[in-house]
Parts: C-alpha cells; structure tokens; sequence
C-alpha cells in the first residue's frame, strides 16, 4: 500500500493525534524546566517540520503533513479558528473595568511603559526597514507601526502566571500591573488592528479609510453598547439555558460574529474575537467555570495545535539571524523597562517596584507570536523577522518569572506537592501514637534532609511534645526547623487504623504529613502547613488519600485537587 | 461589494458563528419543550439549509455556505473531527467493567434486547432492501447488517439523563439498564465498524478479511492491553503533567490516533474514537471534572454545529416517505420492547419494570444520528432512509422519558427554580419576624396558588407555630402543604438585616423560601427543602443570594450552582 495513497481523513487525525501529543509532551518538558510551554510547542513542530523530520525523513513529513489537498485545508481553517478562539480566551482576561477604576499610577505605568516602546519601535521600524526584514515593497509607515505595536504588547497569562507564582497577584502591586498591561494589550491591539486595515489593498477590499473608521466605530460600539448588552444578557442566559452549555454556545458565537465582521472590515478574525473576550469577561456575571472551560479546551488543544504549527511551516534554522534576533531584543526590553521605570518614577513608586513591574510587563508570550504570524501571512514581515518576534517572546517571557523574584527578593510560594518524593511517601504506616509515627518516618525524611536520623526525629519530637500538630479530621503535621536545610522536605505517612495525636477533635489521625523546613526560612513552614490544611479540608480528598496505593496516586491527588 | 467576494475567512467564521447561534438557540427551544435538544439542533439546520433558507433566499444561503472553496472543505473537516470527539464523549460514558460486573437480569435483558431488534431489522433489510431505500447496487447482506445494527443500539446519554430526572439512576434498575445499554452499544457498534469494513471497496483498501481482522484484533487489544495500559497511565499523568491540560490532551491525542487507525483500516474514524472514549472512562483514575469537561465542549460546541450541518445537507422535507418512516419506526419500537420484556421475563422481572427499561432503552438518540449520517456518506443507504432513520431516533428519544414515568407511575425529581416566578421573588423583605415574613410573603404565594391569602398565610403560620423552619446558617423554609393545589407553588424573600425565625444556631434568616405543595403530594416538600438545603449550603451561595439583585440573577444562582 502506497504512503501517498492515505485517506485524507487518515492524514487528518493522524497529524492531529502525532501533532498534538508531542506538542504537549515537549511543552510539559518545558515546563518541568520552568520555561513557558508554547516554547515545547513550537519546538515540537520544529522537530515534525521541514527543520528536523523534513530533512531525516522528507516523505514521512509529506504522508503527515501534506502541502495541499483536503488535510491541508482543513488545518489551514483550523489553525485560523484556534489563534481567533485563543484570543477570545486572552481578551477574557482582560478586566476592562478594574483598567477603568485604576488610578494615577496605573495611567502612567501604562502610558509610559506603552509609549517608550511604542517610539522606540517606530524609529527603528522608520529608519531601518530592511534590517529587521521587511518586504520590499512594503509601506514605510504600515512597517514602523506595526513594529512599534508588536513591542508594545504584553503577555497577560505569562504575567498572572508569574504573579501568581510569587504570590502577588492580589497584592497593589499586581493589581497594578495587570491593569497597566490590560491597558497596553487593549491599545496595542488597536494600533495593530488599524495596521491591518491600512494594508488590506485586496480587491473588493474596503478603502483604508473605511476600515479605520470601521475599526474604532467597532470598538467603541462593542466597548460601550456591547458591554452593556452582554452584561445584561448573561444572569438571562444562566437562568433560561442549558448550563454551562448556553454560556460556552454564547461565547463562541459572539466570538466567530465579531472575528467575521473583523475579518470583513479588513483587519483579521483574532482582533474581533479578542474584543468579543473583552466584553465577555468584562461583566461581573461570567463565571469563574465558564471562563476556566474556555481557557482549559483553548490552553490544552486548539494552542499547541497552532504552535506547533508554526514550526511546521517556517524552517525556524534557516532564518535565524542573530543581528536581527539581538536587535529586536534590545529594543524590546530597553523600551518597555525604561518606560516602566520612567512610569513609575512620575508616580513616585520606589525603584525597587518600578523595575519589578518593567521586567513583569516585558514579557511577550504567545500572543505576540501569533501577531507575528499574522503580519507574516499578510506579508508585512519576512520569515527573519517573524522568528526574531518568536524568539523575543520566548525570551521576555522566560526572563519575567526569575527577575522579578530576584528583584524583589521573594521566594515562590511552597507546595507541599513540590516536596514529595516517592522516597518519603509510606503507604501504610504501622505506628500507633504519634511518637511512633514520627519515629517511622524519620529516617526517610532525614535520607531526604542529608541529616542523622536522631537529629530529625528528637526536633519533630521536641515540637510534638509542646502541643499536638493535629489539624483535626484525621490530618496531623509533625514539623520541626532545622539549621542548614538546603530545601523543605515532605514526608507523608498514611494509616488505616488511625493514630492517636492528641487531636482536639479526639479523631486519630490517618494522614500524617511530616514537615520539616530550613531554621532562617519564615515562610515555609506555614505556607506547607497551610497547604496541607487547604487540600485536605473537604472530607472526599482525605477519603480519597486512604484510597492511595502507590506514591503516583497520592501526588495525582494533589497535583489534580480532585478525588473522583 | 459583490457577496461572492467574501474572503473565505469571513465566510468560515460567519458559517461558525451563525450556525452556533441558531443551533443553541433551537437546542434551548426544543428543551423547553422537554424534547431533546438535538431535534432543535437539526431544526436549525434545516431552517439555514436548502429547505427553507435555500427556497426563501438561494443567495444567502450559497454565501453563508459555499458548496466547495476553502470554507467549504474546513467544515466538511471540522464535522468528521466533531462526530469523532462526539464519540469520544459517548464511549467514556460507557462503564466496562460495570457491564462485566452485571449479573444475570443484565445478561439476560442485554442479549434479548439485542438480540430481537437485531434479528427483526436483519430479517427487513434482507426481505425488502429497496422499501428501506438501500442503494440498489448495494450488497444485500451488508445492508441487511447495516440495519440490524442502526436499530440494535441504544442512546446512552438519553436514558442516563431521563433515569437522572426520575431519581432511577442509582436504584437497581437503573443500573441493570445502563449496564444493558452499553454492552448493546459495544456490539452495535462493532456490527457496525465490520460492515463498514465489508463495504470499504476503495482503491488502496485492505482486503474485507484483514479488515475484519485487524477491527476484532483492535477491540480485542484495547479493551484487554489497552484498558491496562490506560489505568496505569492516567494517574502518572496527574502527577507529573499540568492539570487538567495533560489529561485532556492524552484523551484527544488518543481519540485522534484510534481514529486515525480504524480510518486505515477500513472502517470510520468514530469508531476508533468510541473505544478509546470507552477504554479511558473505564479507569476509576479518571476524574470526573475531565469526564466533564470533555462533555462540555463536544455536546455545545461540536455537536450542534455537526447536527446543524445534516440540515444543510440533507432536503429533509423532499426525503421524507411516510411509509419508510413508519416501517422504520415500527420494526424498531417492536424489536427493542419485545426483547426487553422477554429478557425481564426470563430474569423473573416484574413485567412493569422490563416494560420500563423497554422504554428505556428504546431510545436511540444522536448516536443513531451518527451512524446514519456515516453510512449515507458511505454510499450504504439513501436519503429517504437516513431521514427514517433520524426521525426514528428522535422519536424513541422523545418517547422514552414520558412513557417510563407513566408506566412506572414516578414524578420526576421537583426543583426550586422549576416553581419560583419573577411574581413570587421579593428583592427585600421589610419583616423583621417570622410572623410579619410569612404575611409579606402570602400575597405573592396565594396569588400563584390561586387560594385566598388568609388561606395560605394561616397554614403557614399553623405550620411555624408547630416549630421553626430555620434550617440553620441564614435560611428558612415556611411551608404549608394545602389541598387543591395543581403544582408546588415557591416563594422567596431576601431579608438584608434578617428575620428572626427562631434558628437552632440563633442566626436571623436573610434568605426565605416559602413552600406551598399539594396535600396528597407526599414527596414534594421533602424534595423541595432538600433542594433548597442542597443548593445554599455553600457560604457563597449564601452571599451571592444577597447580591441578587433581580429575579434574572437569582434564578441565574439556583440554574448554575456557581456563586462566582
């Protein structure tokens, strides 16, 4: 049987199934080094494209991903749906009022650290068109805007996530700077939208002038009447439709209306879905579900699909230039640390904040990437610059997370499933009082901890002996500080006949979590206590940790947070 | 601007998102009438398709749905990927090991229940092909298989949703049912894949032997290695991969390659997808908020835009023979009901509850959608019989629930928001007493009621006086039952400084729902303080309670049970 001679529906799932799966495996891995997924993702297409699969193995690469015919087609559609879904899920983050209700120093965090970039951008783009890979034939100033608009955007997902880490979303500062980068996306967008417009030279295209009008008329009305609309619409739509299956219907159908009608006016689907985001999560009546579902399906299936595409058809090796890559660089962190540092400054902000929010705001992701493909797709930028926007993405977003940590000298937020190891986890402990369970479970936390065993085991002893560590229902942490501890160590233990720890509750305990952190780190050891209390606070999870029989069972507990 | 001109992508999104829209929009209607919503889904296709839009309006339709062109070839692709995941989500409904834990009723009722239809459909498609509109160069034992297995199978998801709404599912006939169903699913369905592979005369093709082979080989595997294989790697997926993305891509990627595979090998992609919905929903390791998940998307997003597409396709008006439909009709209702009654005869059942699950499984749903809209692609049958074979499954759907409740003589479960009206919904109650609460109160309850206010308040307060209906943490249930009354009539006030209603924990009541029901209706006011109880058990739905500040927005809290 001929390898050309594959059904196209064949070719279909089969590129779906090989694409998806190794996108998110290479993107777990990124992950597990720390580095933002849509980096694995786009490598796992670099490695089925024409970079590596391609060159080992050119048929293999056809049979899956063929150029043409009804398999190309179909995924040529999809990848546009998905870039356009995945905005609808960014334009959901954005909380256009909390921008709105911001004050001083959110205006001018945002302008600031929007316009330096944004000149900086412009000058380059104006003076050095051909340096950064621009078409020949292409406008001087179509060029310099949308330059000036790719480095003035933000990755809001990158920047909660980093916040989040770091325990400072709910704190002003991050309230601060999620409202100046939903600001700066919002304007960016626009710039961007208005650049596609006065390119759109299609026949039976619009004039320039039309879709410019068009464009803010459409923002303006959906900002304004469609907020309100919507916001009245969605209590209607929980109490008279299906749930959640009206709202997620709603969301997408407003969503591909709005990137049609962007799509007809001349600018591209993704602004009309993203704008459709914005108003969506703009009301007080989404729920949390709704937007977690959305963002679930649009994270986990439609992006990695579209990522990894992207190395499919751009041979990321050949149009690497470093002097491009370098230069797109420098003038990305230098406009927006600079204009967040000047921002912050005029809002009397001490230093130390205002270059936490720079190195915050710098980061790029994926949102950037999929505006570089656009603008490659309309032929507004060759192949060298689009992969030097891809790699100043990946960059920025990669240098977000550590720097601020290290300028603001914070430490991550401690998980007790961050700790455990299949080495310290017992599955059934047979200890009957709490000095035999600590007992039990000191030499594997002390093997952990690098210590003699006497050493953990008379510190958590000493400790218990002060007052029972019993949480209550069950649950007991014995811990102790120890001088000279590198990293927390975790040490679960768990008993079916229960053991007697002295709980208030006079309920034995079946979980035994035994904790033992550094003696100069404050904040560990009630952050773990605190995390073990939060886990297992309802009755099923600590009814599921029984259920537990190896060590993968118990961390998939923790990691998923859900019993059944 | 000249319509044909639209750019393919406006023309895609505009397809997506008008589709959507009306396919929900039929969908909520259908459901209101307590008719399954993929009747409302068809429906909408047949209103934007050649049958009423078509005649109506040619151009508009010929815009919005192109026959050929990109737009054209992305949705053919996205409803063979929709039916694909739709199956997915059936076969992780299916619970194999339960099937195979079932006793002797299960077996019992599985095989005769199989058995009949299957043998009446085959003993029709073999006797009359060209009656049922089979393609006359078809082969005749093919088509007689065909049709033995479109009426052998049953709507799984149709008869766990009536069981839910008739409080059965976790009775014993509840489970003997669905047990029943989904081992007559799994033989359906794989008649089904070998026909299709009997029929795959393609150039390219495997020989109908290797065909039929590989597709038992296949079942074989994954039921046995793969189901192994599967439960052993969903818990390391928790634990080491991001949740819920790593799950979700696990279950795609998986559906995506099994369909890819028995797309090779002959027979369709769905089938390749339905076992691997079954071998990952088997695991006890998966969690329900996948399962969940998972369902969320394909029944709201994919399937009504697939279910929309078959009105597209198909002139259902010109198709439609009545005595095709009939015969269809009555060969399938016969087959399912005698085999169902004499299963239960044979496992010694009282003949009202085999009639029950006659009814039950009688249904057929949008699965049987599915395979008809396969096998009319596969050249097997013609329109007149696809459309037979469509109204057949929504009618047995639509059958199923009524005539399980009458002849089991159950009401279905009562729920607060089914009885409570923007007419009896008070924003803010003045009362500052459990007497002055239920005066407030009556007028609305009465008037509902159509009794005499002293009427109601009187028993009400009867009832009061007897003992307080607080049931703790801020809530309170006044209720009378009162003879004469045709429905539950239910009444609620929100109180922002509290009612004293004398509570157990001393806590005033803020939230008050009055409860009238029928004298000789004993398990409606249990059901109905249940619910309440139920519902506002969690502090937040208490709060948001409070918030409420319309009848729309209260109601919106009871439909989707999420506070934020």
């Amino acid at each position: 049987m001929s390898a050309v001679a594959l059904h196209p529906n064949v070719v279909l799932f089969l590129a779906l199934g090989v694409t998806l799966a190794a996108a998110r495996a290479l993107g777990e891995i990124a992950r597990g080094f720390r580095q933002p997924a849509v980096l694995g993702e786009i490598l796992a297409g670099i490695v089925l494209g024409p970079t590596v699969l391609g060159a080992l193995l050119p048929g293999g690469m056809q049979v899956l991903f063929p150029a043409a015919g009804p398999a190309a087609q179909f995924l040529s559609g999809f990848h546009t749906v998905a870039i356009a879904l995945f905005l609808l899920g960014a334009g959901m983050e954005v909380n256009f009022s909390s921008v709105v209700r911001q004050g001083r120093a959110a205006i001018s965090i945002s302008v600031l650290g929007l316009v330096a970039p944004f000149a900086l951008g412009f000058a380059a783009g104006w003076l050095a068109p051909p340096l950064f890979g621009a078409e020949p034939d292409s406008s001087r100033l179509v060029f310099a805007l949308f330059f000036a608009a790719a480095l003035s955007i933000s990755a809001l997902p990158v920047i909660v996530k980093t916040l989040m880490d770091l325990n400072l979303l709910r704190t002003d500062l991050g309230v601060l700077v999620v409202a100046a980068a939903m600001f700066q996306d919002l304007v960016g967008w626009l710039v961007f939208a208005l650049v596609l417009g006065l390119m759109s030279t299609a026949p039976g295209a619009l004039a320039v002038g039309e879709t410019v009008l068009l464009t803010l008329g459409f923002v303006a009305a959906m900002l304004t009447a469609g907020r309100w609309v919507v916001h009245r619409t969605l209590p209607w739509i929980h109490a008279y439709t299906a749930w959640p299956g009206g709202v997620l219907a709603f969301s997408f159908s407003l969503a591909f209306l709005c990137a049609a009608f962007t799509e007809w006016i001349g600018i591209h689907a993704i602004f009309g879905a993203f704008i459709a985001g914005v108003v969506i999560g703009d009301s007080t009546h989404l729920r949390e579900q709704t937007r977690a579902t959305i963002d679930q399906f649009v994270s986990n299936i439609f992006a990695p699909l579209f990522f990894a595409s992207l190395g499919l058809r751009v041979d990321f090796l050949a149009s690497f230039h470093p002097a491009v890559v370098l230069a797109v660089l420098g003038i990305a962190i230098a406009g927006k640390l600079l204009g967040c540092r000047l921002g912050g400054w005029l809002a009397r902000m001490p230093a130390r904040d205002s270059w936490a929010i720079g190195f915050a705001m710098n980061s790029r992701g994926a949102v950037e990437i999929i505006l570089a493909t656009v603008a490659l797709q309309a032929g507004l930028i060759r192949e060298r610059l689009f992969v030097a926007l891809v790699v100043m993405a990946l960059v920025t977003s990669m240098m977000s997370g550590p720097l601020m940590q290290w300028v603001l000298r914070r430490p991550t937020a401690r998980r007790v499933a961050d700790f455990l190891g299949a080495r310290t986890f017992r599955h059934r402990v047979a200890a009957r009082t709490a000095e035999e369970a600590i007992a039990e479970l000191a030499p594997a936390a002390a093997e952990a901890a690098g210590l003699p065993v006497p050493v953990v085991r008379d510190a958590v002893q000493a400790r218990e002996l002060l007052m029972s560590t019993a949480l209550g229902n069950g649950v007991a942490v014995p811990h102790a500080r120890l001088p000279g501890l590198a990293r927390p160590v975790v040490c679960v233990g768990l008993s079916g006949s229960g053991v007697e720890f002295d709980a208030a509750d006079r309920q034995p305990a079946h979980l035994i979590v035994l904790l033992l952190t550094a003696q100069d780190d404050e904040g560990a050891q009630l952050e773990l206590i605190a995390d073990v209390a939060r886990i297992f606070s309802r009755a099923e999870m600590r009814q599921a940790a029984q259920r537990a029989e190896t060590f993968t069972q118990f961390l998939a507990l923790l990691r998923t947070g859900q019993a059944v």
